[in-house]
Order: C-alpha cells, then structure tokens, then sequence
C-alpha cells in the first residue's frame, strides 16, 4: 500500500463495528424469503444471483481490508478471488460476468460460512483507530448497501421472468391504500437559476460526487411528482411507442428490435394491464409511479408530454433544499417497502432518469490504486439518475449521489420527473 | 385419440409396472449426490438442469398417457404443460430451451412431489390391458432412459465447467487398475460384404429403427477397440488441430472460431494433461478411450491416422454378431460406472461416430399424432453415432440403436472407432 | 509435384485448345449485359460479385497449371493469389468470403486484363501431351463451367434484391408460351428395385461421382414432373408455412427466425403473386417449377403432398435411363435460358433436393495435394441435389453428378420433384 | 407546411445560386479520381458509397425544397425517396443502412443524372426572396459539405480496407516537408475560468449550437498542438493497449474483442509502422498528429500521459478568440489536403475528441417537421469532437460547432488534444 486511499481529514467513517455487523446483517436478512434454488439464477446478464452478491460483498472487505491490512491474512478460499470480482482489472481477470448463473458451487451454506469466516476475521480491524482503514471499512459498507440494492432488483428479475410469478414478500396495506388515496395535479414548481454549487459537501461520499464546483443554471421548472402508471398508460394508448419522432434515434432502434411496448414488468391480457411486483403480480395501480422504464422511454415520454428531463445539475439544486439523513446505518431496507414505490418525494421511491451522460466533475480524481476503478472507468456512454429508490438502503441516498447506468436499462427501479426550461 | 400409435401386434410393452417403477426410481436415484443448487444449473444451452429433466420425463407420462387414457384427469399445474414441454409443437410453444437454467421455481422438493403426484395417478394405467396403453408406458420409459443419460452428461457439463470441478461421484479402483491393464494394440478385422440386413429386428425399438431393410455393403475392415487418450494426444502434438487439410470445411472454421485445441474437458497445464471426469480432475489415463470429441475431431483424427469412421450400416453389420440384452429393466446405472468407459467393447463405453448423416430408412414412417415428433423431424444435419456409451442405462442399447447429434457436438460421450476400405 | 492428380487413363480430357477458349469465352459473355456497377457486388454472403468469379477462375489456372507447370512462370500479381483463392487453404489463408464485395479494385478491366494474361500464358500447355496436365485442364473447364451457373444465380441475387428489380435479359416468347402450353397431370411412374450401379461410369467426373458401386433398392416411384407454382402457393394457401409437424426441426427454426413465408423472389401484393425472374418481376407463371427452395421446404411441401424427396440412389438410377450429352463442350448457356426452368426434365431445369446427405461414396478417394480440397471438405451437413438447372451449361450435367447444398440455401434454381416408396 | 423553419430574422441564408452551384460542383470533383467501381462499396456499416453520398445530398434538396415548395414538382423516380433517405422517419422507413453497398443500380451515371435534373429544378428557388426558402436553401448547402467530409472518409475507409492499398490522389510536397520541419514541444497554455457563453453567435449555425448561453469555467490549461503520431507510438510501445487501468470499462471491452493494437490504418511489419493515407500507404510521419482513434484511444493515452480530454465548453472557450471564417463558400476541399492534417490549428486538422457527451444544451429546441431529426434525436450515448478536420471544406468549421460520434469510431480524421485542470 504506497499511498493511503483515504488519507486522515478526508472522507473517514465514523460508525465503527455497529455499522459493520447491521449491514452485514441486513444483506443475509434480505435473502430470508429465498428458497435455496433462488440463489443461483441469473435471468439476464445484468441480473447477478443473490448467491453471487452475498459473496462479491464479502470478496469485497477480504481484497481490500484483510489481505492489505490483516498480516498474515490467507485467502479462505484460492478460486474465490476469481470467482467473485466484479469488474476490478488490477486484481486480475474477473470471472465472465454472464456465467455467474452456472455456478452451482459453491452451495449457499459454503458462501454463508465464507461470510462469517470473513466477518470473524474483521473484527479487529473494526477497532483500529486508523484513517485509511476506517474509510475503506465506510466505503466497503456503502459498497454493501449498493448490492442491497441490486440483490431486490435482481430477485424482481429472477421471479419476475418465471411464468409462475412467485412473489418475494406479501401484499402490504399500504399498497392497496394507495389506490385510493388521491394524488395531487401534476404542476411545475419554478426554481430560480444563478449560480450553484453542486457535489458532495461533507459527510461520506463517493469519489465522483467531488469535487464540490460552481455552475451556471437558468431558471428552470421541476415537476412536483412522479409520472403515475395511469399517465404513462395514456402515452402508451396514444400510440407513443409507435411514433419515431419522439424517439432518440438509438431509443427507436431499442424499441424497434426487442419490440418494446410498455414498461418492463407490464404485461396486457383483455384489456387489464397488470404488473409483476415484488408482492407478485397484480392489475396496474393507476396512481404508482411508474416505474422500470428506460431513459429512451422516460425521453421519448416527456417529449410526448411537452417538457423534457432534468438535467443532474437541476436536480441536484432543487434537493438541497430538502434535507435527507446521510449515515448508512439510518435505516434498514425492509422487502415490503421495495415492493410500492410512491409518487411524491425526490428521495427513495424511483431513480429518476437525467438528461445528463454520466462523466467527471471539474478536477475529479479516482481513488488510487484497484479502488479507483470504483466509479471512474464507467464515466461513457451512460445517463445519471438521482435520488435513490424503494429498493435503496434507508440513509443510503444524499442530493450529490449519482447513480447511472445505459439509456437501455431499466430493471432497476427508474421512473420519470420531468422538467421544463423557464419561460413556459 | 383418432388413431392409436401402438395397434395390436406392433411394439408391445412386455414390463408393466415393475418396470415403470424401476426406471422412475433410478432417475431419482442418479440425482442423489447433487446438492439442491446443482439441480437447477444449465451451463450451455445444449446440457438441462438436472430439476428439469426430473418434471420434463413426468410431464411426457402426465401428457400422453394420464391426459389422454384417465378420464377426468386435471393437470397438476397449469403452468407445466408449458414449463416442461422440451420440442413438442403439436402441444404449444414449448419454453424457450436457453432459458430452462432461468426457472428458480418450481423448487426441487415441489418437481419431486409432481413426480410422486403422476406415479400414483399411473398406477392404474400401468395394469391396464391395452396394447396402445402398454406402447406408450414402454415409450415413456425409454425415454425416461434417454434423459437419465442426459442428467449424466449434463451434470457433468455443469460441475465440470465450474472452476472448482467438484466431483459427482467418488474414485472407482476400476479407474485405477484401467491404468495398470495392458490394452491390445490396435488391429482391424476385415468384415466380408454382401447383402445385408439392418435395422431393428422384433423387441421394443424406436420409430427410427424401422423398417428393418435390405442394403449392400462392400467388404470393409473395423477397428478391434476405440481410440485411447494416448493416441489423440499424439495427433495433438503432432500439430492435427493446426493442419487444414486434415479437417472437413464446416469442422475447420469451428475449431477456428471456438479455438478448439483439445477434447472437451481437458486441460494442459505444466506440460501435463489432466481431464475432468466425475470423479473429478485427474491427469488424463493415456489407455483410457479418448471421448468428448465432435464429429470433426473424430473425423480429422481417422484422416491423420490414414483410416475413416465406419458408416452405420456396417456398425450395425459388424454389432449384429455380437450379442446385447435388449431390455431396458436389465440393468442399473450407477455414477461410478458414467465415470470410466472402456475399450473394447462395442457397447456401452462411447457413442461412435459413424460417417452416416442421421435419415429415414426406406420407407421410415412416424408415429402418428404429436408422439410423430419424437424422432422424425431431427432428420437433417445431424450424424449417427452408434453403441451406448458409460452413460447409457444398460440394457437400454442395441445393434439396431441410432443415436444422433450435430457435428459439433461433444458434451456426451463420444469416442472414436476406425474402419477402413477392403484391399488395405 | 510428388504424385500426379490424373494418372494416365483415368479422368483424361479430350478437347483441348478448342473447348478451353469456348469456355473461357462464354463466362465473359455471361457478364456483357452487366453495368460495371454491377460486377462488383455481394448481396449476401453466398453470391461472390461477377468480378470474383472471373478473377478466381482465371487464379484456378495460374495456380494449378501455369505455376506448377510453366517453367519460370512469374504470378500475374502478388495479391491475387490472396484475393481469389476461394476456400483452398493449402495455398493459404483465403481473403474472407463476405468481404468480397468491399473490394472496387482490382476494377473490371484489370480483371480482364488478367485474364487475358492468363489465356495467352495457358496456350502452350493446351496442347501438352500430357495426362496430369490435359486432365487439369478439363477440371479447370468444368470448375468455370460451374461458376458459369455461380454468375447467373448470384447475378440474380443481385438484382433480384434490388428494390428497382432491374432485368439481367430480355423476356423471351418461350416464357409466354409457357403460360398456355399445357401441362401434365402429376403422376408417380413406378421404378423397380433390385441391385444397382451409381457412380461415375467412364467420361469425365468430379472425384465425388467415384468410385461407382452396387447399391441396393426397394421399389419406388418418382414423379413424372417437378411441382409448379400453382401447386405450391397451394401449399402456401393451405397454411404450410404455420404448421409446424410439416416441418424439420431444423426447418421450423430457419423458417421461425426469418419469418420466411414464401420462396426466395416471390412477393405477394394485392392479391397477387410475383416472382422476380432474370427477365425482372412479373406475376407469377402458375405452370411453371416452383424453384428458389430451400430443402426445408422442399421436405414440408413433400409432407404436406403426401409424399417423400428421392434418394439420390433414387434419382440417378431413374435418370439413368435417359441419355444426356457428357461434353462440356456440347452446349451454351444463353441468360434468356436462366429465365425460365421448364418442367418435365431430369435435367437442366431446376436443382432437385433430395433426402440423401452429401457422403463419400465406399471406397472414395480425394485428389492428391491441395485440389483434393475441391469436393471432399464438403461432406458433412448439405444435402445433394441432382439434375442441373436452366442456369448450368448444357452439357455439364450428368446422371452422375452431384451438387450440394446446405438445407436452407436458395438461392440456387432447386426446386421439388416428388417420390414415394412402393405399394402406394 | 404548417410551420417555417427559418423565420425572418433567425437563420437566414446570405449565399443563394452562387453557393449552391458551388458547392454541388465540389461534391461532384472530390469523386472526379475515383473508378466507376469505387462508387458502389460500403466497406464498413459506417462508410456509405461515394453514389450513395451524390444521391442523398440531391434526395435532401428533393424532399425538403422542390416537393414542397414548386407546385406540382413531380419526384424523379419513385424509389428514390425510400432508398436514399439516410435516418428520417418523419419521410418513412429508410432502405437499411448496412444493404447500401449492395445496390448497383442506379449507376453512376443515373445518379449524375438525378443530380442534374434536380440542380435545374432548383434554379427558380435560389432565387426566391422567402426566409424558409433561403434557410433551407443554406442548410442543405451545409448538410452537402457535411457529406463532402463523409465521401473523403468514406473513401479512405473503401480503399484503405483493400489490401491493394490505392491511393485515393498523389503525394504532395507538403506531405514530405512537414516530416523535416520542427515541431514544437508540447505545452499546456493555462486558461483563466470564469462566467462564458458558449452556442453560436450569429451567422449560420445548425440547432444543435443554440441557444447560445452562459456558464462556469474553473481555470484550465489546454495543449498547444495536437498529439504526435511518435508521442502515440510510445503509448503503444509502454504497452498502453495491454493495461486496463489506463481504459474506461467499455473501452477495454472494445479493445478486447475487437483486439485493438493501434489506430486504424496503422500496420506494423518488421519493427516499423505504416500508415494508409490518401496518398497510398507509407512509412509513419512521426511528427504529424496521430488521427483515426477512438474516444477509447484518446482518453487512455490523456490518462497515460498524466492528462485529460478538454470539455466542449473549455474547447470552445478557447477557441473563440481564434478568429475563424464562418461562411459556407470560402473554400474548397482539396483531395491532397485530406491527406495530411497538421499539428498546430484548432481548427480544419483532425476532429479533437472532447470529454463531453453529446447532450442538448439549455433551451434547445429542434427544427419543427421531419428536419428536427437533423440533430437533436442523436442526442443520447456520443461524446462530442470539436474544430473539424483536413477533410472538412474550409470556412464550413466554426467555434461553436459541434461533431459526435460514438465513442467506439475511428473512421473520421480524429485526433487528441490534451488538457488539464488547474492548479497543475
């Protein structure tokens, strides 16, 4: 280790052992539900099995935590370096991303033990009053709570693509609650432009999130909610898949050769439309926020409606003023409130699509050594989107978290807010 | 059912319900030594997960024997029709083949109790005195023999592709003492030609075995053993797979587009070759038969060594002399026995490749109705391959057996016998 | 030159200078309706530009006479041994196939230019007396006698996939007549079965032909004529193309991926059927072969009739009875000729798919050195068809010959003549 | 006609007949050294036939002047709407894109024809006083000289793809000197950041460069030339292309699959590199800029060489105290200049790949009708390039002009120019 990735003074953690052990938890508990035979699926190549992000996490605090910090560490396992990186190049060749659903080994059981081995053999370095460990332990939990994330959408695209529509949690109250309670108007709320600054401003954050810099924004108008099922419905009604002039042009080839008609999840039989959920599948709730739609569809259906996305920078300017908790241990992700997005918040019910291509800030820096390949080396040819959704980790989200993946994805949860330039 | 597939007289079962309950029994029986996670894996579109072949074999006794013969019969679910149809179009579109390995649920345990579910529900119909009743029983139960070969190779296409390469069964001191046994040299017999006859011959056949006909054939010679392990690693180091003329035009560009080197499952490393069985890896036995070749490693291999492949017809000429039981309760599978083919024999070691394409004899007719699809319809593109390998149930095989694959293909047990023209 | 290709006796041509500058003519005045533009394109990866076929016939001469055979012959150009060396990878690794297309120069009149060269260079080894040197010089004849046919198919896929469907030939009065002309009624003439001779039985061969060797077969019955337009847009009509148990799986696969729903060159508009011909498109002629079928069809077409393809023992034994001229000298193609297959003939109208895979024959042998590359590479995977087509010189067809084909080319003229086995 | 695209007073041409004579003469003399057979390939999807080009620019002045502006104009041909209309739907499906070098009719002789009728068609209009008129007048003159770039890559990527290597035009004695002349050693000018304005500014522009408008700059530093063709070759030569720190993730992909080893048009062969230019392939020019590289390329070697990309905004920033002409008729493109781009200029050398994605700026609004699909509908997954190349016509390049392409091109006259964030 030549030179320290979190240097004292600069982004250090301040949770300590409690973090650690209740977001370790929180990943095992959020696998309960699953039967044994969930684990192993990979229904597409984004969608990783569960088995496989309940051991890249833990690959995750043994490649950068015990085997640097811990002398003497020994690999538990000599193939598991291989078998669960991700994508980080300096560590070698990973595994092929679209074969991680032909691994039947190592069985479930031997990845749990994996797990507690390595969380046994953390416990010292929990304590350590060392900056870089600290922050590396911080960063290692925020990396967690991410596949917390990505562990209920690609549960969702594993029992999802089954004919048989098993359901992963039950059917709240508070979803069928929601039919009936009223939604406000659709409006624009006007934001005064001038100079801003946006980033990440204190607190834990990810390196793309810095530096903090100035900007220049016109006025601009921000919807004051989501876009609801039954409106994005009408656009769909309206014949608004089969129109190419609303359509980038890389969005209508999309459509064009996989034959999109409607959000992934939506399926059309008599006339109903119904919609997969985690709670299983269910006629359309008119009045949820749509959502599991991609930037090409979120696009194509804001110019349908006259207006268009918001930019990050537009986006980011309107949350500071909403305060959000930044701590990681805030919260804890429970299976049911990923299963009902809801409309109003900028924070935690859907991704929402910028009209920004995800890339540096001005003086952005990666992280040095293998932890740089992190954020940076993903800075092409995708879109940000904010403001975390259901299936992100309570606290996990702040106004400066950039989130981003390709204009074609769309089994995360992604939703639509539109905008709109002054002047209207 | 407009018109029975087994009339009076024709292909008549001669088992009854010993036999239905001994086939079923052993498919279960194969299965034991996997772990719930293996059961669910397809780790090339050709190999199925092991839970699929379980319902798939069920679904084939539930379609055309409890559907059709038990009045008021109710599906057991509505979705297996669909799950578990494999090639089936008289019966809808079946599931789409490359995505089986997709299909978390139905679990194991719930596949096994729709086993148990039809097995009661057949009881009945196995003592019935009806000839189609009794056709069909037989039918299925050789089919359910096919797929127990398949849950073999396939489930050694799932383990042996996993870095870890965990064995299915242990170590047999057969293998061992295969090392130690001296082999004859080899040596072929010369086969006097004439009018001939082939095909099946009384006893239960499959659609394709018939009608038994006339043919001539030419003297020829055939090869007293199969191709040992030591003989194709001399081709390779002989520098086979990098000489064009040595290969069919369609073989050459696969073994360039897939930069084939080697027989399936094996490996160079340190100046050694190793093979994956299923009893794990191991240096590769030199006196063992080399299997998991294509149709064009078979092919090149015979025009290196100055010799061909035997057509079909004098195989089975040449197997006629040679007795085998013909009845498919005679014998058990067992794992070990699927980790260790043999030399000599003509049976029950590698399926060998014969220079014959896969067609209809003169005048071949199908089956009536959907069971028509069982055979027929795969008569373009493939070749023949004839004998049973170590996966082969035994007794399942005969003289008259017509095994068939696609030139490429290698996940089953495939092995190498040469012949040669007459006047060598 | 260690072994001779064509030993004295064998395959030893007779014509000499005569019948090379008749060849070598008639493949220039084949391309003399074309535009420039024309000779330069690939309109799928099966039909080479005109330009490539006159360069590589021209390169079979340099490469396997002059350079062999010439003392101090010096290559034309030192990449057009690359260029056009069509599949011969003794001579090297061929420029790519679909790539052809790309290549503007060498232009026209460079390759003519080469030509030329190339003529002039051939006159003194015309009248060698010498058997290898005579017999190559007949198969280099032959090898641009069936690229002649390779111009006229792939001319026609050129402008037939033209949306302005130009027309290579004028229309002919016989194309008219064809219309009014009656036809006669399909019937199954009866052929006895018994031993048989097929193989090449003295003239010139292509080394797939040999040897001839007795063969056995059950009586049969060929159809007295190819079936019609009429006949198979009947097929069409019946819904042919939707019912799957008419279909090879293979087929049902093509058919499904392609949504091929008709012959290649037939468009349907209004109610009406065209079919674009080298006279351009016009409607339908409902007497005449259908042709521009894959082997898929074929075969659902034959299953749909009632009936099966014929073996090509089949065929050649039928069409031994019926001389037909052995000299490739003996005729011209005319492109008007290309226009319109007629009906009754075994040979020259269109391609007959047969049910018999493209073999050796007991006891085939490939020529020495690299032209052994010429035939036998082929034979796994394609079907054989028998009889020539309205595109192949007259002349160049014998019963003997066999032409090959994957399942689902068409671009060829193939076309369907029915058979059925005995005791109809 | 429902609504003006060019209304009084926006974007108004000042050119009439005399520019459009010119430049439609221009396109025409840039094809002058071709053979009648390089008009017609397509060697890459990407690069489109020279006919193609001479067709599409006339289809443009076709569709969007003479159809509907002059009463009763009658379309030259029927077909020519669908098969050289490049990507606007608005107009119907177009002929698909990779199938254009399949087409050899219309001849090139026919297209010129086309040209000519349109070009006398169009007479009575350039003289029209109307705003829309003149605007489209200017735009379409605009969009011709964009094609004229695309014809001179086009070519280069045809001929340069042809193992025969030829040359597009003859060496020039600029070519030679510039290997002679000292270049000066790369330094970085700093920039003072602050509020700007970036987006045209009067004169002729396309919509993609409006609305001009304010924004932040941070303090930069920009290079003072291009990078070298040597400077690359040491990237190469420090095993830049085997080091995946160096790439984003998508570029390693590409490298990957595509196994990248150096720009295109670059071949190594004995220790020494060669470049394919359009005077013929020769030795590498170390001091001319390195061009023909992907965003990939570019901004690996910027992280190898300590540096980054330059964003649009601090491109043109810079740029905009660089006088340049602005007008359409200034110049005319050479073939030998786009043989050689230099070292020095922002501006006419090769196109400077920028770090910005390619996205709308605030207010952006497309042409109303079908020609808003000229710009806006790119607008997602393309990063931005700036100041043109040595194949764009002189005086057609501004400050504000925006290029993109996919970060994975290479085709177009591409070259690096580095910056770096302040404070260095």
């Amino acid at each position: 280790m030549s030179e320290p990735l979190f240097p004292s003074g600069a982004v250090v953690a301040n949770g300590g052992r409690h973090q650690y052990d209740a977001v370790r938890a929180q990943t095992e508990a959020l696998c309960r539900p699953l039967a044994i035979e969930d684990y192993g699926v990979q229904p597409m190549v984004d969608a990783s099995p569960p088995k496989w992000h309940l051991a890249h996490t833990t690959w995750f605090f043994e490649t950068f935590l015990l085997r640097p910090f811990v002398y003497g560490y020994q690999p538990y396992h000599p193939h598991f370096e291989y078998l669960f990186n991700s994508y980080y190049n300096g560590v070698g060749t990973p595994f092929p991303r679209p074969r991680r659903g032909t691994l039947s080994r190592p069985t479930v059981a031997e990845v749990l033990a994996y797990r507690q081995h390595v969380d046994a053999a953390m416990q010292p370095l929990l304590a350590r009053e060392d900056a870089e460990v600290q922050g590396r332990i911080e960063l290692g939990a925020h990396h967690e709570q991410q596949h917390q994330e990505l562990l209920v959408t690609d549960i969702k695209a594993n029992l999802g693509s089954n004919p048989l529509k098993p359901a992963y949690c039950a059917a709240t109250e508070q979803a069928d609650a929601e039919q009936v309670e009223p939604i406000v108007p659709l409006a624009f709320e006007e934001v005064a432009g001038g100079m801003v600054e946006t980033g990440a401003n204190g607190g834990f954050c990810f390196d793309n999130e810095l530096p903090r810099h100035k900007l220049w924004l016109d006025d601009f108008a921000l919807a004051n909610r989501l876009i609801t099922n039954a409106e994005y419905a009408a656009f769909i009604a309206a014949g608004g898949y089969d129109e190419p002039s609303l359509w980038l042009s890389d969005g209508w080839t999309w459509r064009q050769q996989l034959a999109v008609a409607a959000p992934m999840y939506w399926r059309h039989a008599d006339g109903v439309w119904f919609e997969y959920r985690l709670d299983g599948e269910r006629e359309l709730l008119p009045d949820a926020p749509v959502t599991h739609v991609s930037y090409f569809e979120a696009d194509a259906y804001a110019r349908w409606a006259g207006a268009r996305l918001p930019t990050e920078a537009e986006w980011e300017a309107a949350a500071q003023v909403r305060a959000v908790q930044g701590h990681f241990a805030d919260g804890v992700l429970h299976p049911q409130r990923a299963a009902s997005p809801r409309l109003g918040q900028l924070f935690g019910d859907c991704w929402e699509w910028t009209s920004s291509a995800y890339g540096p800030y001005p003086g952005y820096r990666t992280l040095a050594g293998t932890l740089g390949e992190y954020n940076g080396k993903f800075m092409s040819g995708q879109q940000v989107l904010r403001g975390g959704s259901c299936a992100t980790p309570p606290g996990h989200v702040r106004p400066s978290y950039r989130n981003f993946f390709y204009a074609k994805d769309r089994w995360q949860f992604t939703g639509i807010r539109l905008a709109k330039s002054a002047c209207l």
